[in-house]
């Protein structure tokens, strides 16, 4: 999407270790004019899907989420964070692992919110190794609800996640994919 | 506001402890469509206030303050909770103290995305003690910006939170205001 391409060249910064920054406009200060851009993107790809209802994880892919909840006229459900052990009879739970803060979590949404014969979309802001958006299938796939796809905002094409996704035949659309980026060369995305 | 009012009577449970839980439209699974009305109210309160700025305190706090951030027509800003004690110079830091989890962490914003001269509202899905409200309080006359007022979707007023805060001469407006509730009883609001 050659807009958010635009936005993260003019607005994005690459900082240590290579890594991309952009609380500018999507998970820190969200420029929400901009975000709901990319939430009617969702909805033109994946509109004659009959998503019932978007899926995200807590925290910065709720506004995303939201956003684009309403273009599909559905509700939205986050997934939680703990690191509470307690095994919950009434929450359908997922380990994701952190690659950014190194620690493993769990992830909890509750049973009466992912019901079978959902058709869900899932929602998040970036995908990288992809441990989050496999945690949020698990989550999908444990309800017996139906996964439609994932819209991403920003894939790291050049980490595994997304295409380790797409090998299982999971739609996977990313609004920007990035081949690579550095401090010395800029970002550049894919064709 | 009856329309908040009568979808907490008809949605919201009162689970064990007396905790109000309404997580089936407000901070877990999200209606939006119906939350985006109260993004209007809370724009038609506030509307004359020259708002330029929302900001919000992560994780259910984040899709109310976008929704309503649409109808201003104004970027979004949220706190982020960390537990880290580093000290980071770029950032505005603040203590909060959850009751519900019972302990003590901390918000930062970043010193880029709060600025001196901003017009901030302030939103967020609940008041009770005001220990979120009075750390994004804080971080608003850190960074010199001048606050409008506070936007809350309910407010347990038999907590003295709100009551306090008010009495600093800050404007605070919530959506419903619950004066009582228990298992035994059900809810009672505020006149």
């Amino acid at each position: 999407m050659k807009l958010l391409e635009d936005k993260i060249l003019n607005d994005g910064k690459i900082g240590e270790g290579d890594v991309l920054k952009v609380d500018s406009f999507l998970n820190h200060r969200m420029d929400v004019a901009f975000l709901s851009k990319l939430g009617e993107e969702f909805y033109r790809l994946y509109k004659d899907c009959n998503v019932n209802k978007i899926l995200t994880i807590e925290a910065s892919g709720i506004g995303i989420a939201c956003l684009t909840a309403q273009f599909f006229n559905v509700p939205m459900v986050f997934a939680k964070k703990t690191k509470t052990v307690n095994i919950f009879s009434d929450v359908y739970t997922s380990k994701v692992e952190s690659f950014t803060h190194k620690k493993t979590y769990d992830i909890i949404v509750s049973k009466e919110f992912l019901l079978p014969g959902d058709r869900v979309l899932i929602i998040d802001d970036f995908l990288a190794q992809g441990s989050a958006l496999n945690g949020l299938i698990s989550l999908v796939n444990d309800a017996g609800a139906e996964l439609v796809g994932c819209g991403i905002v920003i894939e790291k094409a050049f980490q595994p996640g997304g295409d380790l996704i797409r090998g299982r035949g999971i739609r996977v659309e990313s609004l920007a994919r990035i081949e690579s980026m550095s401090c010395a060369n800029g970002i550049k995305f894919c064709d």
